[in-house]
């Protein structure tokens, strides 16, 4: 069902003494490991969370057959939203993902303006909104709530946030073979405390 | 604020005998007066609804002068959800647009299988999920919740939907310039009668 590579590099990061792997992956295995899990909620009907397709503008499409049109000039475009939206337990659920290769601070700057009004803009409507930072050298995935962080990021007059504060305000997220970034189990203890 | 240019194509084609617009735009009339609500609720803070960027597939990347990474080759991926989804009074929304040229009925593979199946999947967890639909030789655009519509596609054996049944089980969305498609209208009329 889930079409990913049985191996998980990370937990081999987790045995050894880490930080090397963050040079082949650039935040491409957090993703991974996001969407693993999101195919498996959406597979038991637990949840419905997308990752959003990544937002390009196309300049030049090329229909070499009709039926197979070729982009041959597009752009990166900055991003507007979160990467990640959808629905749980009759919830607006939105939240970003960052990895992290510092040990000791989050580099405010990886989370562009857009996203920060994005995730204030969803949360005064009534959404669960977070950002779930991995530090890579700890094999650490902690969820933060959105409205904690960007107040944060608005009054604390750093260009970073450090690793402890991201203890003491965070959740570490638990991981499992089918679900490595279980992020849901957090939701549940923040929202639905009195359903489980 | 609005990126838009100001003439407004489908006026002219509700003053004229229609039709005739719906050679060049190729539904990107309704996308744009889509997008053009959808910033205006976000401007005055109604709601957060956003359109999902297009799937592609990235194969290759150029970077010429590394700041400006350009895509060289790239391809249109099925959507695997809806393009349109955000909150509104705390609720999860969610939709898909479709222009249709034909006079007599909707042609039901306009809708991918994976985007019904999805719109199945986000109303049974509680979303208000729905399907816009406009009849460009009318010039009337239609609100239509998902449910009906998936429930009629499953069972009415045909390879399309009369427009008919739109009239009969659609709601006509108002228009005004600032809102061209203001479904928010709709939504309140069948969600949230007592609050108005």
């Amino acid at each position: 069902m889930v079409n990913y590579p049985n191996g998980r590099k990370s937990s081999i990061a987790a045995a050894q003494p880490a930080a090397k792997t963050a040079a082949g992956g650039r935040g491409m295995e957090l993703e991974k490991e996001i969407s693993m899990t999101n195919d498996y909620y959406l597979n038991i009907d637990k949840a419905v969370i997308h990752k959003k397709p990544t937002p390009v503008t196309i300049v030049k499409v090329d229909y070499p057959m009709r039926s197979a049109a070729k982009i041959t000039e597009a752009y990166f475009k900055l991003p507007s939203t979160t990467d990640y939206n959808g629905i749980y337990q009759t919830k607006y659920i939105d939240f970003e993902a960052k990895e992290c290769r510092s040990k000791t601070s989050f580099p405010i700057k990886s989370i562009h303006p857009h996203q920060i009004k994005h995730l204030d803009a969803v949360t005064r409507h009534g959404a669960i909104a977070f950002v779930i930072v991995r530090f890579i050298a700890y094999s650490e995935t902690y969820y933060v709530t959105a409205s904690l962080m960007t107040d944060y990021i608005r009054t604390c007059g750093r260009s970073s946030i450090p690793y402890e504060w991201f203890k003491e305000n965070g959740h570490l997220i638990p991981y499992s073979y089918v679900k490595p970034v279980d992020y849901l189990v957090i939701v549940d203890q923040l929202y639905f405390k009195e359903t489980q």
